[in-house]
């Protein structure tokens, strides 16, 4: 299916050179390199199926978003090569997410993650929960190793509140009176924080002065409220082979998110009680049903009206970088900022 | 139903007047009120299920051993009065044992802990899974506090030792092949680890010579060794209302303990093939098989044999301690020891 809006990207940057992503990826290929390699060697369990699990998700691709926003926060601040404390905490905070994901494939009853079976799938919820519960503390014993107490307490504080927004999310289930507020709630939390942090860390990692670290975290959270809300609205529109996920899947789990809450207050009362009655059915919905609401979506601009806020997100995140000087690193950012609002397309 | 074995106490102390676990009890009352005290104020989440759920959990009992053996293995190196970092630190261990108990039960499909309907019975296994995410980083919010690295590179390396233990348990589920030194590295693991650390953070706080923190680490070693064979015991003698646990629940989760173990090296090539046949059921065994099972054990002494060598690594728990002169706190230490082999009885 071809998606029914189409999104213009952003300016790129004509002081660098830089203009793609794939020219992002290429010039930071090596720091990358090493984040991999780390975490390759973070994961040594004497107990087999762990390190299976675990390197089956490594090896699941995942964009590694996490690491590169920390080493380009990082360089943006010092200027510096990077270090092998970049390193350790960018795996740090890549473990971080992986073990959320896993343990929210669970909590989602996730079938299909970045187009490959979830490892909930493969060897069932319990080594999901115990490889998560793993990955944490291989998280901590790498930051650990830093000694830097600003950077333990900013992750302690960020694992806690993506917990609080992965339970905020549950609670809020199937529930058709949840408000945009409460959606944004949400992704601040579950998924906008540990992006806001990653930013963060690299700028106390450098000790940079509190306006660049102030700066680079409202950078993070509001590029990944863009991310979120761009996933959201992919999850009613891309096709599955792009994004590696099905279509409708937050409707089979239950999550209503902004394109669904856009459909339910522009769409006509009698059409209401029908989305209702689908949101409702939840994983028990025939697959007739997530066509009927990405009609409706298709007619009611409910995908693009999602698309629009992630890139007014995206704008706000990019505005922040004016307090740092143009550099490639600068110019980076702004095309990850440009990037997660405009992928497969 | 009357256990089928009597239990002789170790002899009690003479030197300080200790006697018994209560007497401990009442003596550690005020450091195991801050503690809970602690407990009560870690919990402070914006999402209220996560309260309600922690809070359930933390008012449902539990003997605050962990906590306890940290108090008494401080005073023991330093003689000091309980300090605040003392009571973060017990309540830390305390979150940390919890969290487990949270993702075990998921893991074990758990019905009943200490006479209490499991949180995931009440509020289901995600509530469970996330609940325990949110302890663990309410502990590591707690230990950064103290800011000693030997601290966060001990509770790091037990919580891996943890994990790596439940998912060893997991992965020889009904395995009859499973050896006395698979269950014993199971135990060591998942129970013995923890509260060891709990003795050697004790030492660790008050900066005590390394040969005090051996000992108080072997000691909790041991003494945790004896705890869980102990449990392993009860579980297929201790009347249901007693423990709060159900007679056979190991059988019914399919986990192969000591007693079990005994049984099948114990019993006749034919009886063995009854009991294979009824692992293999797990839970889908019906009572009776349990009650087979009980009436086997009975008959070739495998509770008592579990018992006796429950009550063999408390002797040698208790021999760890003579590194120490002899105290209040040593004695408690010892009682413990004793408590933890008669339980119940």
């Amino acid at each position: 299916m071809t998606p029914p809006f189409d999104l213009p990207r952003l300016a790129p940057s004509t002081t660098t050179g830089l203009a793609s992503i794939d020219q992002v990826w290429d010039l930071y290929r090596d720091e990358l390199r090493a984040v991999e390699e780390q975490l390759v060697r973070s994961i040594d369990s004497s107990v087999p199926v762990i390190n299976h699990t675990a390197s089956y998700l490594f090896q699941s691709g995942g964009k590694r978003i996490r690491p590169l926003l920390l080493i380009l926060s990082a360089r943006l601040c010092s200027g510096h090569d990077s270090s092998e404390q970049e390193t350790l905490l960018a795996c740090a905070v890549e473990l971080i997410h992986t073990a959320t994901l896993l343990h929210d494939d669970v909590l989602d009853e996730a079938a299909i993650r970045r187009g490959h079976d979830t490892a909930r799938l493969l060897w069932g919820n319990k080594a999901s929960i115990l490889v998560g519960d793993y990955l944490y503390t291989r998280a901590i014993d790498q930051v650990i190793q830093l000694g830097n107490r600003e950077i333990e307490t900013t992750l302690a504080a960020v694992c806690q509140k993506m917990i609080e927004g992965e339970m905020l999310q549950f609670s809020l289930h199937h529930n058709v009176n949840i408000t945009e507020n409460d959606c944004l709630t949400i992704i601040d939390n579950k998924t906008a924080s540990l992006i806001a942090t990653a930013c963060t860390l690299g700028a106390i990692l450098h000790d940079a002065p509190a306006s660049q670290k102030t700066a680079l975290g409202r950078f993070g959270r509001y590029l990944g409220l863009a991310f979120q809300l761009s996933d959201d609205a992919l999850d009613y529109a891309a096709h599955p082979d792009k994004l590696g996920k099905t279509i409708g899947k937050d409707l089979y789990e239950g999550k209503i998110t902004f394109p669904l809450l856009h459909l339910l207050s522009a769409c006509q009362p009698d059409e209401r009680i029908v989305v209702e009655r689908i949101i409702g059915h939840g994983g028990e919905a025939p697959p007739q049903d997530s066509g009927a609401i990405i009609r409706l979506m298709e007619q009611y601009g409910s995908v693009s009206y999602a698309l629009d806020r992630a890139r007014r997100y995206a704008a706000l995140a990019i505005e922040e970088l004016t307090l740092f000087p143009p550099s490639s690193h600068r110019s980076a950012l702004e095309i990850v900022a440009d990037y997660v609002v405009s992928r497969d397309h």
